[in-house]
């Protein structure tokens, strides 16, 4: 078994987007950029606005990633986020999006408020373990 | 294989407790709250008093949760703690209650002091990866 | 299959450096210490000025542990680093040493500003995820 890497945005970011080791798919570092996935421009990335939009927006590149190495996010077993701000506003917004994207089958969840993330617009990162096929 | 989650609360948290695939499993957001697993109820969780006491707590309660699915506290291979708080307390509690829970065999641990969690009353969530069967 | 676990320091941390579930290997709660690893004395450990430097010798840290479990830093899938003080200098240091360390085949990454660590003088601590063999 060999690692296999998906890199975006050529080679602007010194960090793989996923790497997959068989079936288990690592994602990290993923926030809540609008940007076109197929072809990204770092130039090109803005942030929606409040953190429930930013997790929507995070899911759906998360969803780009693992479809592109044959995977969904319901194959997602444990995410952690990272947020920023208020945490009321997390919880709530976590309770609102997770039922969206994951129904009654969410992944084991850990919830952090740090100091700071790399961009000071994200109000969060993300970062999860999928096995490939193995959700519902 | 497919995923196996364990929930509790109803649907009170859009969020599993464990999550297996296969053998690994994933438990994360756990704190260290008091409640009856069996039958819990959410306005009837406390918190004990001090980080000590919660991360003692917090192992109780992921025993109970490993335990549930067929494993134990002694096939956890990597944790991480995120507390709130003074930073040198905490390094003392975990110095002391490990040894209490691994003796001499301890999980590769990270240990963070972040911003806040999701209840104030909370000084720490734990997050580990176990492996059915592989303790001693 | 049986957890198979890496101390250092003897009985000083209650933590394994490394432990090993069959050929995945957890690392967790490495800082940028310079260190004799082969006999390793807390007093004797010291910290190089700035992050950059303290991520060149985290790594060097990670790798004496991987090697000595027979894997190296090529079969790091994915890493988590933590670091506190200034977001930019942080990123900044990133791009540098990820791309020193991996090349062209960087693990997916997680870099996350929190409020504090166990040690004042640690800038970063890291966590990892390698599969034995699986590098390029």
């Amino acid at each position: 078994m060999k690692l296999k890497r998906l890199k975006l945005f050529g080679d602007q970011f010194a960090l793989s987007w996923a790497v997959c080791a068989g079936d288990v798919i690592h994602v990290a570092g993923m926030v809540g950029m609008e940007v076109d996935m197929s072809a990204p421009r770092l130039e090109k990335v803005t942030f929606p606005e409040g953190i429930e939009a930013q997790m929507r927006q995070c899911y759906k590149n998360i969803d780009y990633i693992l479809q592109s190495v044959g995977s969904s996010l319901a194959d997602i077993a444990e995410q952690t986020m990272f947020f920023t701000g208020d945490s009321d506003e997390a919880t709530a917004a976590t309770n609102v999006v997770r039922r969206e994207v994951f129904g009654d089958l969410p992944p084991a969840s850990a919830t952090v408020g740090v100091a700071q993330l790399f961009d000071p617009r994200c109000r969060l990162e993300m970062k999860v373990t999928a096995y490939r096929g193995a959700g519902n």
